[in-house]
Parts: C-alpha cells; structure tokens; sequence
C-alpha cells in the first residue's frame, strides 16, 4: 500500500538505486506496520537542472546527492510513528550507501484505505 | 480534472501506450461521472530496477506487465462508485491490450474541488 | 515544503525550463507564504503521446506547449490564497515565457505540516 516515488540525479549505479529501493522499504516495515511484500515503488533519475533543491533551507545542507521520497499512505498513522519513519529512512540510507542524512527529503500524502486497488480491479482494503 | 500517472516498463509501442490510455479514461467517464473531454494524463516508462513491484503480495501474481495507475480526482466518490472504477479499468484494460487483471495497480489521491486550474489561472471548479 | 513537481513537452531549452521553474517558485512565495528558501521541485520532459492533455476542455484552448504543475502543501490555505496562487503563476508564466494562460494546468494535492522531513530524518513542521 504504500506507493513511494524516490526520485534522485542521474548517475548512479543499479546497485546504488537497489540499496536506496531496499532501505526506504524496510523502513516502512520496520517503523509503519508496513508487511514486507506491500512493497510498490518507481525510481526516477534527473539531469542537472530538473532536479531542484534549496542547499540550505531551514540550515540543512543539501548536495546534488538529494534523494526526494514522496510516500501516498494510508491515513492514521500517529506523529509518533511518522517521526520514527522519517529517522529510520534517514538511518537506513546513511547505512546503506552512506548518504548525508541531510540529503534526505520525505513527504508523506495520506489517503483512505479504500483507494488502492492491488490487482484484479479489487479493493482489497475497502473492508 | 482527474489527474492520471500511468507508469509501465520501458519497451512497448506507442500503440499500447495508447490504448492504455485510452482504456484509463473511458472507465473514468463510464464509472466515476467524469466528462468524456476531462483528460489529462501522463505516461512514463521505466527501466528494469526502475519500477519496483511484489510479485506476489495480497495472493496476486504480477509481471512486468504491470501498470502502475495514480489518479487525482475531487474527493467525495462514494466506494461504490470507487469499487466500479477500479472493477472498469481492469476490464477495460484486459480488452484493449489484454492486460492480466492481476498487473493493474491503481492508487487514487483525493483533493478538494477548488485544487484545479485548467488554465487561465482560475479555479474554474471552486464554485 | 511545496513539492512541484513541473511537467511539459520534450525539445525545450535549459533555459526555458529554468524561467519556468523560477516562475512557478515566485508566485508561490508571492501568495501562498511560501520561503523563499523553501523550492524542492522535479522537472519532467515528455514525449509526444505520453502528455496528454484535451485541447479544449472547458473551452479553454490548449496546446502542445502545456504544462503541469502538481504542487504539494500543506493544508489550510483559503480559497482565496489558492485563486491567487493560480492567477499568479499563469500571470508570472506569460511574463517569464511567453506561455499562453490557457496552457497553464494546475493542481494542488494538500498534506498535513506534520508529513515533511526536510532532511536528518526529522519532522520539522510538527511543532
């Protein structure tokens, strides 16, 4: 369920793009009650100049390493749980390929749990 | 006004891209009450590695035929009417490319109705 | 914390691009509160067939020098800041590049300020 856009500058290995994939996902799993096999993701590469960032809003020094993960989810996670999700991406990606966790811009967009269809024109979560 | 990201892997022809398209929208005017001439969509290929799916999650078995389908729409559809659009795309889709109703992924973000400009910089649905 | 992500027709210059992007990002500071150190946006470049647009819905006249603009930010903006916003980027857009108003689409997804982290894996907007 959740559907994460990870978007980054053009460049980098498969191997690299892979280590981020896994590590924003487990993530998920670890910190949203995420099950390991809700796992839907696309990865975009950008050239220099559609890739835009502020080096230094709010005094946080960003590189042309920035990775900008957009997460939809569904709705009623707690602050708590956000909070932890948000670390525990950081954590993994300075784990996983040692990057700046100041390199690591996350937006959540919530929605209900009955706007997702998994397959077969189903709404496997409507209830 | 509903806004549709379609992404699929890289390799199809402009044909099939087409008739996805095609078949996306005619099951948003069959089923959510969408004017035939509200279309706007856009269409992205990925790369192996690029577009990230479980295989199996939920019990339904996907390939790399998967299409990942995110739509914006007003809020305010009832499930029912949500449950007949995700039931019309996967139909649609397996009569115009024979798509496997297992590989249609679909994610609705709901926004409010004055969250539109189709031009001219006004809020032309806000009332 | 708006995140834009800006989508057009593939074949423009590094130039244009950035006019549209620098446009777009000050008529979000003029309006709507935004920092002015607070621009993240992602420009995409599509090929023909894959931005797909109806020329005339709303008999408003659209041409293949459409662009999109999906804005994500927080919630609880007026109507009226968001009628501003909208008039402002199309105004500032026709000033930058010459863009036809009409060619001008909008769309506004509202999240809460809790669903940022800026980087450090923290939750800067939670308060």
């Amino acid at each position: 369920m959740p559907f994460v856009r990870i978007a980054l500058r053009k460049g980098q290995s498969a191997e690299y793009r892979k280590a981020i994939s896994d590590a924003v996902h487990e993530a998920l799993v670890e910190t949203a009650n995420v099950p390991p096999a809700d796992r839907f993701q696309i990865i975009s590469e950008h050239e220099a100049g559609t890739l835009i960032y502020d080096a230094g809003y709010l005094d946080i020094v960003r590189t042309d390493d920035i990775v900008v993960i957009q997460i939809t989810l569904n709705q009623g996670r707690t602050l708590e749980v956000k909070k932890r999700l948000f670390a525990r991406i950081a954590e993994r990606l300075a784990d996983a390929v040692k990057m700046r966790k100041e390199d690591v811009f996350i937006n959540l967009v919530e929605v209900a749990k009955e706007n997702w269809s998994f397959g077969n024109g189903i709404a496997q979560y409507a209830g």
